[in-house]
């Protein structure tokens, strides 16, 4: 079995899975929206999402997209920034967001009575924002603030710098926050450019799940829309996809070091991982649970168990439409990183030269179907999965998932290790100042 | 409607809760198992308690607790620490611990089918630590990594502080992992007997939610004790619990400063808070929300929103038994560190002087409404709650929550404000290096 696709000129898709349907329809002006019935749940999570991250970003307007995702909240012509507090607050909901390399994604978490309220109040924040001089005055220093915090988190630096060794100095290799220069540099119609180029119904997604009626959904997304500015952009279908072209980085440096007044020091090994739908995705989930994905896996028990050499250590990918990052970290003493590394090469070398036991091959089976059951029972990440298959043109049901895995060999984990052994060839490093 | 007390002389106890129960039966050998049905879920939450924590060290001790807690993941006589890895990944499962100052939790979240599997581990590795001498050689660089971390993290860094500040240099006021001084010099014998002192059947509680038979969980855990070297420990009843008599610190210093290299600066102003079971318990948590507990608060509004101080900015409070911390916290710019605490200060005294407004006090009582129907979706929470309720004595039906909250009014809010701000006395900064 392989994943349901979702072409964008179906009007009407229904997908079962197990005993939940996804429903989606896409709406007259362009927009999608999908939704998950979860049975026996009180409470609903609906997300919003445009398939915008800081990837779309040049150099003038480098963080404007997680710029806008915060002065989404200061306030709409109808609702003020307090007005969209409270109406989360006041239910006893939860709201945020995030920003990423190619999406942002504004959700609630609610109970099923108030989330006619959570779409109106998402659909206003999202399609008729201020973006009000005062306001963006006042965002820009709570933003600089979360950059400073970012700057004083050894973790995000090695992860920012190594992000920067595997993808060169262009938008995807960058941080998605953006720079203090940047982002104190860029004007309030910068952003309201980005805005206005990238939001509007044939960019909008919205996924929602639990006790939801997937026409109600329709009804009250379509009725935010016609009461939006949005409603008198005429469109009829929705922004295709991105490109799963590849586009090689030029010529860059590699092997980034950052010092820092640390007491511990963080490294990061790896290379250019796989794309989001790349087929060999299970392979590469398989061989990150032995790798380095739980307490049993090679790094943890060759770095920690038997050494004692990280509290932390772990082995990590993420998949964008044309390119990924893969990678192996540990924060570990200073003394201690020439080992730390030399030991993750050897993990990956071995894996890739014998591939993994019998042992572990079973054992990763239990665990993903283990896992499965206890995924289920979270509708904020049924939610979440289901605003991201619609980003990556996927879904992808439990059943699918199982089977996939299992179809997943020894041999085939052995020749994704091989290849990923024989370009490891990018490194970040957080050590303290000399 | 108060809540149940749960004594230590009755063999058993029901407690109805909506549509869920609680069952309590202490067993003869004085282990106290809970468990909580939650309807519709195919998985089950086990976590084993002693009530252990850094509160008990000594200054020989500091930070054994939490080293302990580690070493016991490091395996039995019956189990490597691998085989302990293995059991929980290889069915999909997620385990670990928590150690804080007046108790130490483990914990599994598993499928209901594998609840036996999680009983027999956890209570294994809690009665037959072997604490091999050279797993605890491995394990110090573990811990050693790990408070370097904590070094290296300027809100635990300042969290740390304003709790020396709040509660002085005495085993409450000292951060829950110990100091690397200390680590570095303790040995296993030392850890051996914290252990031998502290774990055994009159200080062990179980408490299990999910999918769960109450008669069944008791059974295995039984099982689980016959077969371990506590077996031959004689005891019939539960130790008595902590003390709620409080003792005043010694004079000491209630500001004080750390120096890093940072970008951001933090700060903590607060002072003395409520102990766990205070009857005052739901007005703190009443002005909590007002002042600090979510985006229409007080300190968000005007810290973040109207004047773009700082990212993060909260006000808290943690309860033991004999008494607590309550503060306010922001991370800023270094530069508007007087600014903010100055908010600070005077969103507290407006409250002190004039309470809370109607139209907070109506917000956050449908914010607690909603938040209880929200969070009973979560096994794990649940589980959580059991054990810790066990912990302090009492247990809280959602009922009994509710209508508490109800009784609240403004006059409590603002009298407590009041207290709080007439004795505002503590603070802890942050700060970058001068």
């Amino acid at each position: 079995m392989t994943p349901k696709p979702l072409p964008l000129d179906e009007a009407h898709l229904r997908i079962e899975d197990g005993d939940t349907r996804i429903d989606r329809t896409i709406l007259g002006c362009g927009a999608r929206v999908l939704s998950q019935v979860i049975p026996a749940t009180k409470s609903a999570g609906v997300s919003l999402w445009v398939p915008v991250g800081s990837r779309d970003e040049d150099e003038k307007t480098a963080g404007s997209t997680h710029f806008l995702e915060h002065l989404l909240f200061k306030g709409t012509r109808a609702r003020s920034s307090l007005d969209i507090a409270i109406a989360f607050d006041s239910v006893g909901g939860e709201s945020n967001a995030e920003t990423a390399r190619e999406h942002t994604a504004y959700w609630a978490r609610v109970r099923d009575a108030d989330l006619d309220m959570a779409i109106e109040t998402l659909a206003d924040m999202v399609s008729d924002s201020c973006l009000d001089e005062t306001d963006f005055a006042t965002e820009r220093g709570v933003i600089l603030d979360e950059l400073a915090m970012g700057e004083d988190s050894p973790t995000e630096t090695v992860h920012d710098a190594f992000q920067l060794a595997v993808h060169g100095d262009r938008p995807i290799g960058r941080p998605v926050g953006g720079t203090a220069q940047a982002i104190s540099a860029v004007t309030r119609d910068d952003v309201w450019d980005h805005y206005q180029a990238h939001y509007g119904p044939a960019s909008l997604i919205v996924a929602a799940a639990g006790n939801v009626d997937h026409d109600h959904v329709c009804e009250r997304v379509q009725a935010a829309l016609d009461a939006s500015p949005w409603d008198e952009r005429a469109v009829a279908s929705p922004r295709p996809r991105r490109s799963t072209q590849r586009s090689a980085p030029a010529e860059h440096d590699r092997d980034i070091t950052r010092r820092r007044d640390v007491t511990q020091a963080h490294v990061v090994i790896g290379c250019e991982g796989l794309p989001a739908t790349d087929p060999k995705g299970p392979t590469m989930s398989v061989l990150l649970s032995i790798l380095g994905g739980s307490m049993s896996s090679r790094l943890f028990q060759e770095v920690r168990e038997k050494r004692g050499l990280a509290y932390t250590t772990y082995a990590f990918d993420v998949g964008y439409s044309d390119t990924g990052t893969f990678g192996m970290y540990a924060g570990c003493s200073p003394d201690n990183v020439a080992e730390v590394e030399t030991i993750m090469r050897a993990q990956l070398h071995d894996l890739a030269s014998d591939g993994p036991t019998d042992e572990e091959m079973t054992r990763v089976r239990g665990q993903v179907r283990g896992g499965v059951v206890l995924g289920l029972e979270d509708n904020w990440s049924r939610m979440m999965r289901l605003g991201r298959s619609e980003i990556i043109g996927r879904y992808r049901t439990i059943d699918e998932s199982l089977s996939e895995f299992d179809a997943v060999d020894a041999a085939g984990v052995r020749e994704l290790a091989a290849s990923l052994a024989s370009t490891l060839d990018c490194r970040a490093l957080v050590l303290p100042e000399t």
